[in-house]
């Protein structure tokens, strides 16, 4: 039997579509939400909206005010143990004199990881940790994969045919996906921390790489990051224009290049005549980007896929058929044989407008 | 406001449920499914099993007995009205006493095409058409195809990993789709009435070719067709064995070369060196098949799709990555710009075990 009961469920079911409130805005925060009730009646609720600012107990705790005695709390994550840009939501908690606090999983930040849970229980509220936690951990992949394997959570995007080509052998390209998927990309965007292409897609399409909802909420903006060993792309002013901060990654120049505004220059290691993509995220993590979204060409998505560093694939199919003289979806795997195939298991699939919308991560 | 009331369509849905359980014998019959009855008590059912066996009213009529005098006879296609192998349902209705007949549709076969109306309403009853006609024609594409267009309808069926890769350049690809997608395509093959392919899948794969769905339920053998201009695959035997027919489709030999038990052989004309497509439809036609599935290479496949001849594409996706080396899921489809591409419809898309399956159309 569980040790939760329904309404442990219900009230940390909406502690999470709390916590996903935050999607957009977080970065490089964790999303956390949090309930407080007493039985079924909820007295307080509170999101973690934007770094610095307070944590998700701490609005639910000013909701709750007194009722917040012998209150049970639902929180998402373990409740912090150190003085961050806030104040320690376990004291928070303690001194409001809640009863039980109810988490999905422990906080693997190493200043938090356990202490929370110890302030808590040293003053004597029961604690109880696991409901939902599989949710929480699909929810806040990349901040556990900065926090636990000390690099983002890379996806990439690509969109393709059915027969699985996203181009003309000319590289004519507009639009093969529809509207719909175009808008859902941006909603991916916004919830991730940098959007990371290479130069040959700077030269050939000069993206913004913005992340642009059309819902009206606020978005803080992901970094742009530019693959590009050369600085060959430069002359493209459009991903260094508009209000988000762009980051050039680039190899061994003869001359440095200066940050200017937004824009800043960072070397890195080059492996086989091209930089070396464990070394890009390695740097984007000391950026403390947590979800990476690729959206670049066949070459240098094919190679992080090959490096065994992607770790889900948005896969928009149009139901179109380009032919077998068209752009391939990823170049340089280096399968020679079947049993070198890169296997890997759908996540998630639904139709977005006419289009299809595939999550695959790797399988096993 | 709709003529007919809830009870109408709870009736003929049913008779539509009926009418299915025909799909892997009725060829080339269409399936038909009826029902009687006298408000929501249902007095008789029934639907057509095998051609030249009874029709589905003459089931229904059995059942339902004297308890069809004044009842609502539902049924999914118009009651036909000459002497075939059986004789006319109409006439048999009448002879019933029933009061009214509600079908989805007119049945365009010539010695039809509403003369079982004008027969039943020349005997006072009651007929109304059209409900659930969109689902009875999606379910009997196939005949319709054969009565009104004069050929068959077309499907393609093709396995791919998700970037469009049908198997290695080596040609090994045994398995990309799992167990569940490959019984499926043998629940597809059971409702053809031809299954098709080309020379050179005969000489790489040897296959069967025939319908083995793991439901112990009979199947009318689809006929095996193989287009084979030079007869170069008739040393593979496995398409030849069992107890389906099969037919070579052929181009001008020096020698004819003479039918053999279940095995038969007829020329077609060439155009530009190949089998002229549209003469293979035709002489399919002729053999009265309503729907062929095409389970061939990319060059086949790619050929029918690109002289619009593909009805339906039912795709296999496997959640797995091939590379750009691997072979292409169509190729001859001659598109060279953007503003050439096949599009397509999704009409149905559904996780089959590990693999997505996509129902695609020519789109407009």
């Amino acid at each position: 039997m569980s040790e939760f009961s329904a309404t442990d469920h219900a009230h940390m079911a909406r502690a999470l579509r709390l916590a996903e409130r935050g999607a957009w805005t977080t970065k490089p925060n964790p999303m956390v939400g949090c309930v407080i009730a007493h039985g079924q009646t909820v007295v307080g609720e509170g999101f973690h909206q934007y770094a610095g600012q307070p944590h998700a107990e701490v609005f639910a705790l000013g909701q709750a005010g007194a009722r917040a005695r012998g209150a049970t709390v639902y929180v998402t994550l373990e409740p912090c143990a150190h003085t961050g840009r806030t104040g320690p939501c376990a004291d928070a908690l303690v001194a409001a004199g809640v009863s039980r606090v109810v988490t999905a999983m422990r906080d693997p930040f190493p200043q938090v990881d356990g202490a929370g849970f110890e302030k808590l229980r040293a003053a004597g509220i029961a604690v109880q940790v696991g409901l939902l936690e599989a949710q929480v951990r699909e929810l806040n992949r990349g901040f556990l994969s900065q926090v636990v394997r000390g690099r983002p959570w890379l996806r990439v995007k690509l969109g393709a045919s059915v027969d699985g080509r996203t181009a003309m052998a000319s590289g004519e390209s507009k639009w093969i996906t529809g509207a719909a998927a175009r808008a859902d990309v941006q909603r991916w965007r916004a919830r991730s921390g940098a959007i990371l292409t290479g130069a040959r897609t700077v030269i050939a399409d000069d993206p913004s790489l913005t992340a642009r909802p059309e819902e009206d909420q606020p978005v803080v903006p992901p970094l742009r990051v530019v693959l590009d060993a050369t600085l060959a792309s430069l002359d493209q002013v459009r991903v260094q224009a508009g209000d988000a901060p762009t980051l050039y990654l680039h190899g061994p120049l003869p001359t440095r290049v200066a940050d200017h505004d937004q824009v800043h220059f960072e070397q890195i290691p080059l492996h086989e005549g091209r930089l070396d993509l464990r070394a890009v995220l390695a740097a984007l993590a000391r950026h403390r980007v947590c979800e990476v979204q690729v959206e670049a060409g066949a070459t240098l998505s094919g190679a992080l896929m090959a490096a065994g560093l992607v770790d889900e694939l948005l896969l928009y199919l149009a139901p179109t058929l380009l032919g077998d003289g068209a752009r391939p979806l990823l170049s340089h795997l280096g399968i020679a044989a079947l049993a070198e195939q890169q296997r890997l298991r759908v996540v998630d699939e639904r139709r977005v407008g006419a289009d299809l919308r595939l999550l695959l991560r790797p399988a096993g």
